[in-house]
């Protein structure tokens, strides 16, 4: 009886060993698929190359030998489902990943075209080559090696790959209700994650909710000579003065009852917060900061990373933004926002609230469009398949995990942990310097082909 | 004694009327010329085909019969100055026009190409076909007139045409006062004015001082996601916070001292005010507006308008503007405001007061740039010259003159009102839909041609 373990043990470790080495070798071929598709574009803001996307990232998983399905709703963009059974186990692990991008602006600031995957220094340069098409590659190519050294992958495996992360999900949970059994698995591994600056791989526990607006201010019906600013109202003072309401300068958000439903983090995840070691002085050094808001630092800067929900200026336009001088008052105005809320702040009722607040401050007048929504969410830190990721991260890695109880960022999480119910954990091939949503996005080569080997090792011990 | 003058106006008029039949015969010619100056680019504010128009200008004028210099200053644009002698007179008037154009942006709210001279509804459209191309073509276009009816012109006539004025004309003063003998005249009429709703000419007698600048906020070196913003600081809001010390939502200017040397309207000039007919409702009507601002009407809004200086944007940007959202967070952001002063305000102690504020209240770190100033300035009421202009006015169009103590616009009239000290006064051939700083800029040509005969009248009545 205890001999057997030990004889699978034995048997799973020469097995990967052949994993890595199909995995090494075929480096070239993994890289080529990725550059594929992050050729294709796909920002679901502008809703542009979705449709080619989604076919090239159905194309991809029936080619790995995955039975697919592509899954619509009403206005939505495409879900790309996939999937292969196991011949030796009833277990199942799904893999949440997005083909949708961010949109590439500013494109000055980028050294090659956004779209164009190019090489240069060990890395796959572009917008998604991080996040996300990186990671949903360097899973596929996972159960590819298992396929092509096995014939057989050791659990079910799932892919849920979706098109509007980016904006927020927003059609996706009547997809997940309705089909709720398709989408049923033992656990799941997110999107996201990667390696920090010592080569530690961090993994992520919850994800912070998230709420896209646009607010938008009108004065006249044109614009005007702004000789006439006595007596004509300007929309660009309007909409600032509007905002100007929603926080202060010292950061504190000032939207009645914005705080009211905010939990504070458990004794438990303070202990974990106390175990990352967060990058301050990189952080700060790489983003020419002499200081973080309010001069946080250490654990408490940490703390307000993960836990404090946030009120952010994405981008505003009014008026003449050309160079030098135009004396135009301008009659329209826009911003947008994005809330990144936490457990349990509920987006819908953060939406109400805002829109209540801006009345009542007598800013009724004032456009506000709802983008976008996602609920905050977080698996518990003691799950057993927490635990269970950890190890093999720190196998793969030679490195002891970090686990953040949550990360800063948002996504749909919710709908798996709290709707279909399982533990959901992030853990990807990101790196620090991948400049996730900003110009020359990339994604070094090395940890593609690390998180290749870390998806693979993570099948083969979910299945013991 | 009493018959000499008699014959003398007699004679006048009889010239008049065969200026005026030149004039009239002459309109196609006259167009012509208005949309081969309109065709030309001439955006000051981007250095736009400005030297190919001060080209064109000092051409037209040459043309014309006149003797033309081009006046350089170190970085600034020429002046293209052009004169002509009398035989008749000593006595000097001095025609002050711009040749530059405010940007012609947003392109597309323009009907046709803003640099087309298109002609439809009688209309000339294009930047510039109203402030200032017109007026400078309708004043030449009298004086060609007038020396191909009477081979000379009853007084002497200089013509002042600057390429600076739609960006605070920051290179003017140091030409003023080193040509200061070339530039001597009598009296002076101003570049603007025109028709109101009824028909009725417009003199203003007066401008407001204006200051332009640039207010810019810096965060991070580079974007960031908007994860990051429990930590980073966000140049969206930091300039929105500091904007918003500037003026508070009851209109109110916040700077410390701004209002101090504000002088209140002399009973003369409100006497004044109560003659002119607000056109209140049509200007609501034309711009989609219930109210102005602070439900001010009348008389009141009428002197807010006039004699109160303002603080606004004109335009500001940060982040992503595009279609949808993104969740990014700023490291840039940038506004434009114009400060609009009466006098006594001066605009160099407004800028200093502005950056004093700003360091005041904690944004010592904002960059502020200063892209242009003008001084405010008013001919009296009671002025000979004054009084003489409306009574051509009336003359010409038939209907009483309304008599503008100040205009609610800027310009740097102080240079030759108080510098070169001569009365000014504007006297133009623009009309209330003529969409001046907008889109779809346009001058009817009934009032080009009308805007001639005031003019060829007015040097006539000037010599007598």
């Amino acid at each position: 009886m205890i001999g057997l373990p030990q004889e699978q043990r034995r048997m799973m470790e020469m097995s990967l060993e052949k994993v890595y080495a199909y995995i090494d070798s075929h480096t070239d071929v993994f890289v080529e698929s990725l550059v594929k598709l992050v050729k294709q574009p796909s920002v679901s803001a502008k809703g542009e190359g979705i449709q080619e996307c989604a076919e090239l990232v159905e194309k991809m998983m029936r080619d790995t030998g995955l039975s697919t399905k592509t899954l619509h709703e009403e206005k939505g963009n495409p879900v790309v489902y996939g999937e292969i059974k196991s011949q030796k186990s009833d277990r199942t692990l799904l893999f949440y990943d997005h083909y949708d991008v961010q949109p590439p602006e500013p494109l000055e600031k980028w050294m090659c075209k956004p779209f164009s995957g190019k090489i240069a220094n060990g890395k796959v340069y572009g917008r998604g080559a991080s996040d996300n098409k990186g990671n949903f590659v360097s899973r596929l190519k996972a159960v590819q090696a298992l396929l092509e050294v096995a014939g057989d992958v050791p659990v079910n495996l799932k892919f849920f790959v979706e098109g509007e992360e980016e904006i927020g999900s927003p059609h996706l949970e009547p997809i997940i209700k309705r089909y709720k059994d398709l989408f049923s698995a033992d656990a799941a591994i997110w999107e996201s994650g990667g390696t920090d600056r010592r080569g530690r791989p961090n993994l992520y526990l919850g994800l912070k909710g998230v709420l896209s607006v646009e607010v938008r201010a009108r004065g006249a019906s044109r614009d005007v000579h702004s000789a006439n600013a006595p007596i004509i109202p300007n929309a660009a003072w309007r909409l600032l003065w509007a905002l100007n309401l929603l926080k202060d300068k010292e950061e504190n958000i000032l939207i009645e009852g914005f705080y009211e439903d905010v939990l504070p983090p458990s004794s438990e995840e303070i202990e974990c917060l106390k175990n990352i070691p967060f990058e301050e002085e990189e952080t700060k050094k790489e983003l020419g900061l002499r200081e973080f808001l309010q001069n946080r630092s250490g654990l408490e800067a940490l703390r307000t990373l993960l836990y404090q929900p946030t009120c952010t200026i994405n981008g505003y336009v009014s008026g003449y933004t050309g160079k030098g001088s135009k004396t135009v008052l301008p009659h329209e105005a826009s911003a947008k926002l994005d809330f990144r809320l936490v457990p349990n702040q509920n987006p819908t009722e953060i939406f109400q609230k805002l829109v209540r607040h801006l009345k009542r401050h007598g800013f009724g007048d004032l456009e506000i469009i709802k983008h976008g929504s996602t609920e905050p969410t977080r698996t518990p830190v003691n799950d057993p398949f927490v635990k269970l990721v950890a190890r093999t991260a720190e196998k793969v890695y030679c490195k002891k995990a970090v686990i953040y109880p949550t990360s800063a960022g948002s996504g749909p999480m919710h709908l798996f942990r709290n709707f279909l119910s399982y533990p959901v954990v992030s853990a990807g091939c990101s790196h620090p310097k991948s400049n996730t949503h900003a110009p020359n996005e990339n994604l070094k080569i090395k940890s593609f082909i690390k998180g290749s080997k870390l998806i693979a090792t993570l099948i083969s011990d979910f299945a013991s």
